[in-house]
């Protein structure tokens, strides 16, 4: 049986991956008193006198929605919202057992930007932070960014800042094998979806200056005919050269790849055309950009894929559990641009110079020290910004 | 220390009253790729082609939403969805415990009737039913019967419905005592609000011809100037005579005293009045309308309230937890009148004849027999309807 036939098996067996279990007893007369009615009067008037006090007499300062539309799940497209849910209670799953983060998915039947943003927002006083994921670009962009002005809690798109802050930490540790700075190389950014576009703002906001974003049409510039209004914000701060052309005219002498997009569109001929010591994140599941062997071969320093069959697997369960642990540890009223850099320096921080090495420039998805490593730096991160709340 | 106060203490030791766990482990690669990917992909597929295998392959099957906006928490009132959390909580808890049902609180920050069907409608594919908790009257019952036409889940009101399963259940077993029959009684109801018409409403499915519903401004008749919507719906079904006046009034020669009002309304005077063998439920908390032993004094044969401290609780824990079971076992498409009244009358026929007495008309809230005698009577009902989908 592989591994998709017996998943499928396992998730009839199991029939839900998360539970809502009681942490209190009710046993007797005095315990509902005191759980229940007529005890209970009491915390709601507490909150009710100061709403702050939601998160200390309630669940809601461990406790993070998982929201998806169902228009962007996995590679499978736009599947509807009650077939995400499998992703979404894994997601939980993974959310809990990372972070001790108490994690709910919701999906929502509508693919309605201004529907989907009120919904939220109608319910984000249940909760101490967000995670929207598996919604379909440019929409994400929007919902995010709408959200994000309405809410008083962090909203966190994994499929952009996830995938940013695990490949930035991935390039950091690259870079220091390849001496060079960040300020200084080239990067190509192959797919304009949310990840793409995340992980260009984020380079940039490290210091990053030459970047080109690809679509399928080839590089993007300002200028170019029939760009959507994110692809035409990227255009005014990316590719300044305004280079021109297919994904193998744009690469030449480039630095760093990074693929968001689709199987095999990495020749080995492109990697040769590189920078030297180029280095390659090719993040198509489950078929790479380009294979690492091949990548290898045609000259590659350092080669990351989101396999776990491969060497520096760029797996986003290194960011998002710490990333709102941190985050719900300080009440913290936003997730910022500083405390995704503050993880990503976290992560890579934790492989020594000593370990450092082109097979290990990312810490292995299970290692027990991430998730606490950079919920300390989110934390912290949060506080020097002003955005902690305790 | 009086429990209020302790309760607000447990509350901040407590830090919540339920938990998100997760049910399967994630210690190793393969836990992940069947977890999460890449085999999660397969239990999506099989929903998106058919959306009813996500009550299969995901918690969907056992999961209810409580849902509030905050506006009718307890005898506090209005006092925000945030603060209405606690209570939230402690019914998920209640779930729990009782039921084996996952219960999940959700607090709507809206008091828009359309707001509120639309967040709800939008999350109902997470769900496999709604229980609306706290909503203020008469906004609760153009909710609950718009979310009813709109959902192909179950939405259950349960200050209406679950307090009129359970009134009704005690009423049952006190009418057996009093050798009385339902289609001949005259009710009065004290008490307009949700529960008000909604034991109204039931006890008339039951058989019940004669009942008189009162608010403060008196008996509710056709024709009487101002009423609302919901009452003036009322108006015409009950209090056929048109009979009018004050409680004290139309309580004369009455059969039953039902009050969901407010305490000490009923005097010993007003009781003396009734038609032999008065049965009273009193139901206002913390203070009844009339206190038992009064109610004896003057003549009560069977006398119910709210509390714990006397005989008689009329208590929603004997219904709700059971109902959601019976109608999730089944996977119902809705709660129906029929559902209701086996709940009721499998509530009621727990008590023996023999050990039936004026002061055990109804199961202790602990009595652990009640769910499971619940839930399958609401099963089989809803076969006998044809909502159940499995």
């Amino acid at each position: 049986m592989d591994i998709r036939e017996e998943s499928l098996k396992c998730h009839g067996e199991w029939k839900g991956k998360i539970e809502v279990i009681s942490k209190v007893p009710v046993e007797n007369k005095r315990d509902l008193s005191l759980a229940y009615t007529p005890g209970v009067a009491e915390p709601c008037l507490a909150i009710s006198k100061d709403v702050n006090r939601s998160y200390e007499l309630t669940r809601r300062w461990n406790l993070v929605a998982v929201v998806t539309d169902g228009t962007a799940v996995l590679g499978l497209g736009d599947i509807g919202p009650e077939a995400g849910m499998p992703v979404m209670e894994g997601k939980c799953v993974l959310f809990k057992s990372f972070g001790d983060v108490d994690a709910f998915p919701l999906c929502i039947k509508s693919k309605d930007v201004d529907e989907i943003v009120k919904t939220v927002k109608l319910i984000s006083g249940s909760f101490g932070g967000v995670n929207l994921e598996d919604i379909s670009a440019p929409r994400c962009f929007e919902i995010e960014k709408r959200l994000k002005e309405e809410c008083d809690i962090p909203i966190f798109h994994d499929d952009q800042h996830g995938t940013a802050v695990v490949t930035l930490a991935a390039m950091l540790n690259a870079l220091k094998l390849a001496k060079k700075n960040i300020e200084d190389i080239e990067v190509v950014v192959n797919g304009s979806g949310a990840a793409g576009i995340a992980i260009t703002k984020l380079l940039m906001s490290m210091g990053l200056k030459k970047v080109i974003l690809c679509d399928t049409k080839g590089a993007i510039y300002e200028g170019r005919e029939g760009l959507n209004p994110i692809k035409e914000e990227m255009a005014k701060i990316s590719n300044l050269e305004k280079k021109k052309g297919t994904l193998k005219d744009v690469i030449v002498g480039a630095d760093v790849f990074i693929g968001v997009s689709g199987p095999g569109v990495l020749t080995k001929e492109m990697v040769k055309s590189m920078a030297k010591d180029p280095m390659i994140f090719a993040m198509a599941n489950p078929v790479p950009e380009i294979m690492p062997d091949e990548a290898k071969e045609a000259g590659a320093l350092v080669v990351g894929t989101g396999r776990s069959d491969f060497a520096n697997q760029i797996n986003n369960v290194l960011a998002f559990p710490g990333i709102f642990r941190g985050a719900l540890d300080v009440r913290a009223s936003d997730i910022n641009d500083e405390m995704k850099i503050a993880a990503a320096k976290a992560i890579a921080s934790l492989i020594s110079d000593e370990e450092l090495n082109p097979e290990y420039v990312i810490p292995a998805p299970f290692d027990p020290r991430v998730a606490k490593a950079v919920a300390a730096a989110v934390a912290q991160a949060a506080r020097d910004t002003g955005v902690a709340r305790i």
